[in-house]
């Protein structure tokens, strides 16, 4: 990969195709440049003008006295290539492409623009944003190479001066929702570092951007505004590299809708992959989806002040003056998940010796506006923090005007360095200005939100658990070599459809447990295995034309005399195809909880595992989750737990645990399954798996492998 | 119920404890008064004053020289009583009490004062809110009786000026969070005519005021903030009586959680109802819950703006300038139940004459800036109206600075009277102020969240279905009333729990038909009748003491022959207790959908009629929904559509569709059951109801009714 360094920290940048015109984007960039005190030299590049904003201008980037470091261009589509080429040559070390009209329009024209763009990129080893972008901006080094009004000149700098850690990076390919991230959550006080918009990413994506910028260090938390990603597996990557470096990854994925996918399509001229998929990867490493941008922008906010004070666990204390206000937080706190125990004896009596009558402790801890004129709500908050049945504290407050903190100004800085748990302050009303800055300068978020800043609560305390178990986990033990190797070779010389007697033995190579069967290829034979196997059996025809053996005729049940299934063995091959290979002979299983476990390929991650509940719903509502594999059985834990049904193993209808160590195990197997032959399955269904109670394992009860065309 | 009209339009106002101190409660609410234009007189009642902010006062309440109409008491809760009487002496026609220090004290002594208040206010018929009030804003009257900061006086007018219509009412227990609805939508500038916070409601609660202001006329939405509801059917009435009128509620009820109901009991001193049963009064008329202020405020922000044109359908067009914005609401409105429609030829021809090649009229119709810089947003919004397939409209743009509206101000004011179908406006970047006031004077709504947006877009259109359903739905005719006699008297003298075998003759004379089952209290006797029905039979045992037939060994299915019949009901008979009355011998029926019908006792409503999916899921997930009764056919259809599992009915798993008529006759009927005899049932259930496939009916097969005690 080229180094993004010179494209985000130039020391001398060209901006091709600038003008003085303040009314055109080719005028605005240098006005925006302009407001802000970038220390390093911006050239002008242009043949009609002498100078700009009293630049100097040059007629092309060969004749700059200086070595550039970024070349920004804002020129015609048609010139791109040649003038990218130029730069190279002059040894320009990236390139930012503003321009528009490439692979987003119809026709084969502009793509192909592209690949030659990124095929001089890679001669010169160019580092590449765009093209259609809207440039980026770097905060730290004042540094704006764009168009976007929302980094304009303002009365306030780009970063808040006292802010010197907690730095969010916003990177986006639309760059009006890049850009719009920070002009939501700069007035909330939030250190944005780097805006970057990506555009078409004919050479950089945005997962190339996030992970440079992991590997630089400066960045705390990240905004993704995602439309769709090229390759999956770098998004696995550089979401578990984020992941254990502890630097939270929040985002919009757009195209979720058809119409939002056609909109993505249209617009930066790619396809977006399978949502659940999506969803599968984000819930495996952390990587937080938001609705909306000022939900986005306030879960970022707690991270960027809370990041290094994670909750260390859902339960949550909530101060505040406004009854009213203390009980809808309460509700919107558990509805995100979080847990409002009533206060512990100790922390009540220290909080009591406050509270008017009409006050209560209990939690909500309502002190009423009296008892806060005394406490402050930094002071309360401090008693409440010094409960240990309490992770983290939410203060619901009024803050339209800035005297009510103003007054405990002090007192809110020392809380700051007191308390190690995260405290959240959220105004019912709207917050003025001031009132953010205060508690941001003493180290505290100020929501504006009630649902967001409980969301944001419980994400940092979901984030927290989910990234020690990652750092916990025990690295994955790759697959006996031997078992890999043979079963790779039988599942090629297989056809296009495998039957379940033979898949079966593909999954006990993988250690995965088969019930008693074996095929029979007359009614004879049918019989005398029957006998060999305890208790009634089950007769399935085995047949690759044959994908519902039900609906086809193809299949008996609980067969319990020699008869039946002689019986059965003639009923069942009557719904037999010139392909059929016999009839599978199996011992019924017991009853247990009905399960399906599949692995599926995804264009754009490649092989899932899909766990989930059968049963009616399957069809309306659907209580399965997918996953990247392979897993270890902490990663198998989460994937269950993310079912509703979960409960239902536990046996919440009186009848007992299941077992539930025999699904993890299957699961974490079939994973390495996945991961191994992936390439060559293009569906793996186990429909239905019987977990059985505690202690008695699982049935596999049906299986079908269709491999990828 | 005494003239709220004293009490919201007052001519002469007394504030009895009025102090010139503006640093508190006693003297903030008159400095709040000061800073609006009020026409009418105010008289501060003060002993250690004479004159307040130039007012003149009066040492009591009887020394005024004119007839007062409204009393504002700020003074000890020891001395409320005896000044609210002598208010009544005095001929005042309303108070407000905002001393706290009652019923959310604890103690008997606050209850004891409140009852008090209430005698006192039926004696002389006056109107009272409180006490534990922040008091009230009349914007059109420019009245703050009030202590909120929220209406102190601001640069802002307390309406905006160009509003005629549109007026939003928030009632609110809770002071802080009615004022707060205030303070997020004013910037808005939405036109709030009442704020009004009830506090305890020892005399007028929050369903009073709306009650009172539906027949007023100047209210177009109401915003409620709902701790709880003392009376159940004053709900429902004045929930009722809103849809027929077109005035939408929408509020959030707190005490959805334990944790919020324990803020909500300690606080305004009562104890909140079961929340399914609030959702299910929510949802049969109408009233939308938000989850946050700005979701709430943006929802009747939708309402006031486009009450009168609210959209036919849920198809929405998507104009913007911006790809990823016009994606991402794609993607919101499609989750929030909306359809975004390919767009059709002719409109599609209309708009891309104005389009550069990398823009696109599909929809979301993605101008780009070039192009929107000659239609403009309005002109863009206008051709999209125009299409057949489009129901409203939402334009996404970048409203943060005022230049881009500017230019096309007339425009829009044009394009309002123009088209007759919503526009929504949303801004993706903080709106400017001056953004906002221009689409606000043109008569459009400008949002600063997307989701917010898109949610408004969709609750008016469900809003409107639903309206049109309720004005058409036909009177429910009332039960006969011999058979509504008979069965009262049947269920007044059975015990207090009634088997099988009892209840369905109750439910038999409400044309809810039965299987072919009788009662036999010997083997010879279910022999016997099992030979009169038609295929296998169920015995199930009649007992009061057992509720649970299953676990007790009390129930045999598909009993086919008779030996098998005998040997059954000695069987099942083993199980009898003192109690048994014999056993049900009952037609096996045939499959069908499971599901469960109910009634149940609310504590605040009164019988709720429940209906649902069976199965696994109902445990850990349940697929319930509950509804007041009784219930026209609409409304049945209405309360089967909100359950997750509907579509199973239309047999989306190939099987065809279930006999839904013979379901909502089902409902509708029990519906009636539960009106006329609700008072004497603690909880009826049929569990399961069989719904078989169309043309072939329902079976009930299984009923338990528990009376109240």
């Amino acid at each position: 990969m080229p180094d993004l360094s010179a494209l985000l920290w130039p020391n001398v940048v060209a901006v091709i195709g600038a003008s003085p015109e303040p009314d055109i984007l080719r005028g605005r960039i240098m006005q925006v440049m302009n407001g802000h005190a970038y220390k390093g030299t911006v050239y002008p590049i242009s043949r009609s003008h002498d100078e700009i904003l009293g630049r100097r201008c040059y007629a092309s980037i060969d004749k700059v006295p200086e070595k550039v470091d970024l070349a920004i261009l804002i020129i015609p589509a048609q010139f791109v290539p040649a003038t990218l080429a130029a730069c190279g040559e002059a040894g320009v070390r990236a390139a930012q492409i503003l321009t528009s009209g490439f692979a987003e329009e119809p026709g084969e024209g502009g793509a192909a623009m592209e690949d030659e763009i990124r095929a001089i990129a890679k001669r010169y080893d160019m580092a590449v944003f765009g093209p259609n972008s809207e440039g980026f901006a770097n905060a730290l080094n004042a540094l704006c190479p764009t168009f976007s009004p929302a980094v304009d000149k303002t009365e306030r700098p780009l970063l808040p001066p006292w802010r010197q850690n907690g730095h969010i990076t916003v990177v986006a390919q639309s760059g009006g929702m890049g850009f719009a991230f920070y002009d939501h959550g700069r007035p909330k006080e939030l250190p944005f570092n780097y805006i970057v918009t990506t555009g078409n990413e004919a050479c950089l994506g945005i997962l190339d951007v996030v992970d440079h910028l992991l590997d630089e260090g400066k960045t705390d938390a990240f905004i993704l505004f995602m439309e769709d990603v090229k390759r999956g597996e770098q998004l696995c990557r550089v979401a578990e590299k984020a992941l254990k470096a502890g630097k939270p990854i929040i985002l919009t994925k757009i195209g979720t809708s058809d119409a939002g996918a056609r909109a993505a399509a249209s617009h930066t001229a790619s396809l977006a992959g399978s949502y659940q998929a999506y969803q599968g990867i984000f819930q495996r490493y952390g990587i937080i989806e938001g609705g909306n941008t000022e939900e986005i922008v306030d879960i970022a906010a707690a991270f960027s002040y809370h990041g290094r004070n994670l909750p260390k666990g859902k339960r949550v204390g909530i101060c505040t003056a406004s009854g009213g206000g203390g009980g809808w937080m309460a509700d919107l706190c558990v509805s995100a998940g979080l847990e409002i125990p009533e206060l512990d004896a100790k922390t009540r009596a220290t909080i009591d010796a406050y509270l008017p009558a009409y006050g209560t402790s209990q939690n909500p801890i309502d002190a009423t506006a009296q008892a806060v004129r005394v406490t402050g709500y930094g002071g309360l908050a401090r008693m409440a923090a010094g409960s240990d049945i309490l992770d983290g504290i939410i203060t619901v407050a009024s803050c339209r005007h800035p005297g009510v903190l103003q007054r405990e100004r002090e007192d809110l800085i020392e809380l700051a360095k007191e308390v190690d748990k995260p405290i959240l302050f959220c105004s019912y009303t709207q917050p003025h200005q001031d009132s953010t800055a205060i508690l941001s300068q003493a180290g505290f978020p100020l929501f504006g939100n009630m649902a967001n800043c409980a969301r944001a609560m419980a994400e940092m305390a979901d984030y927290h658990q989910l990234r020690q178990r990652a750092l916990a986990a025990p690295r994955i033990e790759s697959s006996d070599a031997g078992s890999r190797d043979k079963v790779a070779a039988q599942l090629a010389a297989a056809g296009a459809v495998l039957c379940e007697y033979e898949v079966k033995p593909l999954l006990a190579a993988y250690g995965i447990a088969t019930a008693e069967e074996a095929l029979a290829t007359s009614a004879n034979d049918a019989v005398a295995l029957a006998k060999t196997f305890s208790g009634p059996v089950a007769l399935k025809i085995q047949s690759p034309d044959i994908l519902h053996k039900t609906e086809a005729g193809g299949l008996a049940l609980s067969l319990a005399t020699d008869a039946a299934v002689r019986t059965a063995y003639d009923q069942v091959m009557a719904a037999a195809t010139a392909q059929t290979r016999g009839v599978l002979v199996q011992a019924m299983a017991p009853k247990g909880h009905e399960m399906i476990l599949g692995i599926n390929h995804d264009a754009t991650f490649g092989p899932m595992l899909m766990l989930g509940f059968g049963g009616i719903y399957v069809e309306v509502n659907p209580d399965v989750a997918l996953t990247p594999v392979p897993l270890d059985r902490g990663a198998a834990v989460a994937l269950l737990d993310r079912l509703a049904g979960r409960p239902l193993l536990d046996g919440v209808r009186g009848e007992g645990p299941a077992d539930i160590d025999a699904l993890l195990d299957l699961v974490v197997k079939l994973s390495r399954f996945a991961a191994d032959h992936g390439a060559m399955i293009g569906e793996l269904d186990l429909n239905p798996v019987l977990v059985h109670p505690a202690g008695q394992g699982i049935s596999v009860v049906d299986a079908l492998l269709v491999k990828r065309s």
